[in-house]
């Protein structure tokens, strides 16, 4: 058995919704989606924890890259487990380099959604780096 | 902020309890560390859920490799949102060839562990293949 089919379309609308607030640079939207006790990594080694942290970490992300970033989403997979659900996906940043020229940077995401008593699911677990990590230090 | 030195050790002593289980054929202990509903990725498109069904799959993997599986860990890191924790893990699978030469099968899983209101871990989902299933049909 799979993740089921509502589950897999709930979490594909949601992190689609994810990835056009982050393109708007839209954080009181994004914040929406995250669990209180959400952890973002928000590069190896680093990670921001609670709604406050991570929101100033998008806000960093979006100064770092000019606010040039566009998030799109390729392949997608769910793994389901009651109210946990273990998102591995396909994710594209699109941002300009020094020279002003695109660069597609590709990444294998992991990330942990929990359901909330009323239903809706939240990030609980934001790693865009997926099993990349296992090499950082 | 990383997962807490508590939790990492915690994890890294249940992962390696449930290797010794695999290589030792003991599934009882084994699906002592699994939650009620957990879910297994036994193979790409292939999972089985709750214990009985986990159960049943590594004892079809035991045979299928014929009794020679040993399971060893390489590095590892841990991201930890309150009760929720996703592992990422170099993992290695020592089996024998038809030939009955070794073969090293090197994956990069991605594990969720839930806290149980007692404080212990259990694993809610196993998936040994990690973003490779991004891959898979």
């Amino acid at each position: 058995m799979s993740a089921s089919d509502a589950t897999f379309q709930d979490l594909k609308r949601i992190i689609q919704a994810c990835d056009r607030a982050i393109t708007a640079e839209d954080f009181d939207t994004l914040m929406t989606y995250y669990a209180d006790d959400a952890t973002l990594v928000v590069k190896p080694g680093m990670h921001a924890t609670g709604r406050e942290q991570i929101r100033r970490a998008f806000v960093a992300i979006a100064e770092y890259f000019k606010h040039t970033m566009v998030v799109t989403q390729g392949e997608m997979k769910v793994i389901e487990s009651g109210d946990t659900a273990l998102v591995l996906m396909q994710t594209m940043l699109h941002t300009k380099g020094e020279d002003g020229e695109p660069v597609i940077t590709e990444r294998r995401a992991t990330y942990v959604f929990r359901q909330a008593p009323a239903g809706n699911w939240l990030c609980a677990i934001d790693n865009s780096y997926g099993t990349d990590l296992i090499d950082a230090d």
